[in-house]
């Protein structure tokens, strides 16, 4: 392709400074900076995580109980933060009775990743951040599991912005907080086998209340559309997230379904502007969930 | 792990903004905001899928000539923004004919990836955005190939800070700018076939007029530490960068070079102040470098 003059090596004058300063004048209008896509809530990761690593940071030891059927990712980063991990079957029974022994045996206290206060309002400040940086959003859409970050999204949202909308979004096959919200009464989880595997608790009495002052409505997401949405925002954003997080954008690549979410008119007459909180980026990259 | 104290819904009080404003105050030493990380070298891509964004802004018809080996995903963003591609086998004279004939029968005007001015100081546009933002930086990393985005690199950066040492990288397998930086003449590259695939162009008379002047010298990487640099850019910061990209960084990680790369003390003491450019994240989902 060097169908350019060709030239002399001592002689030629690079692009001045002048010229660097108009290209970027040109392009300024096109080119995004959006760190919003790297504030804590997807670079925190998950609670394991986050509990190992503020341990580390007081330089006191931690114990994380996890299913052994989590990504071998958790379990790592949780060890790179020097957290010691106690598995447990994949059942609630199992991990109740291995928190109680770490506990009776450690004399540690029970950090849940939940059922919190403390942990609800640390995923609060997500939502702030996206609020405090983008102020005018109409909307707000977030993962739900056991309802912590949602929790935490409705009250940082609200807390800079008070009208904004809060939404949840839930796989199909894990919905008890759909349930819930539907029927208004605390609906347990029998089963969840969703590949969204951090959403795979059920909300409490605590999280339960959260929502059902503050959210707007639950959106279902099937097993397909967390996949493909997680792939598409790969390749199209940079950004490694997982499918947990990509659930709660999952909802709004549905045609319609923003339109059906019957958000007030922008007085700039404009779309409405929507934002997405994203969990975490555990991926297991040696085991990818697409072919 | 449902040891908190059960919670009675309608009196449940949720934790207060006063409870999440210190939250975030506590938190607000230990977590990063990096906005550099999605400055427009990651989100710009490459050459043949800017030229035809770039094309569709201003409603002209863009041909992109790309070898038949490329990855899917750069074809399918070429065609994504409505570039018209043609595919050509993997030799400079296939490419250099497939541009000759696409010029003769469209009238196309000729932008080459990297042995233009125009080119060179829009590649030059994003060290300067990183020294803007970040203005004490002993050094700046990128990747070389046909030396665009290098010069552009030591021309954006020193710019702005005259004495930030600017270093290229390059694949041990493509290494023929090492070879024209050392020797002190431009020397062409037989065969290249690294997994950075971005890489495999050799320098032109006018790249070569710039990096002889501006660069340091140029840090060679294996096959080996692409792969495992990339990947662990992928777990650790969860941004997808191809092996073009991961080459940058790779040199870095290697025990002992940033000290073998005599770079002036700094006043405060403190260790030296790197920034690597990360030249695209174009990888093919369905085929990572990894297994």
């Amino acid at each position: 392709m060097s169908t350019a003059p060709s030239i002399e090596t001592a002689s030629y004058q690079p692009p001045s400074w002048e010229v660097i300063l108009a290209a970027h004048a040109r392009i300024a209008t096109k080119i995004h900076r959006t760190p919003v896509l790297t504030s804590a809530s997807l670079n925190a990761g998950n609670h394991g995580g986050a509990v190992a690593c503020a341990a580390a940071w007081r330089q006191i030891p931690a114990w994380v109980v996890m299913h052994k059927n989590a990504p071998a990712v958790k379990a790592k980063a949780i060890e790179g933060y020097g957290g010691k991990i106690v598995f447990c079957e994949p059942t609630v029974t199992a991990r109740k009775s291995a928190c109680d022994r770490v506990q009776a045996e450690t004399g540690a206290h029970l950090v849940h990743p939940y059922d919190d206060d403390r942990i609800i309002a640390g995923q609060a400040t997500a939502a702030k951040e996206l609020l405090e940086e983008v102020g005018d959003l109409d909307a707000v859409f977030a993962p739900v599991s056991g309802g912590g970050l949602l929790s935490g999204t409705c009250l940082g949202s609200k807390g800079i912005r008070p009208d904004v909308r809060v939404f949840g979004c839930e796989p199909e096959c894990a919905d008890d907080a759909y349930r819930s919200l539907t029927s208004g009464t605390l609906q347990s989880l029998d089963s969840s086998d969703t590949i969204a595997d951090g959403l795979r608790a059920s909300l409490s009495p605590r999280t339960f209340a959260i929502l059902r002052r503050h959210v707007e409505r639950i959106l279902l997401v099937s097993e397909e559309e967390i996949i493909s949405t997680a792939r598409r925002v790969w390749e199209r954003m940079k950004i490694i997230i997982e499918p947990s997080s990509a659930v709660a954008l999952a909802p709004l690549l549905r045609p319609g379904v923003v339109a059906s979410l019957n958000l007030p008119k922008r007085a700039d007459g404009g779309a409405p502007k929507l934002g997405v909180i994203f969990s975490g980026g555990n991926v297991d990259l040696s085991s990818l969930p697409w072919k």
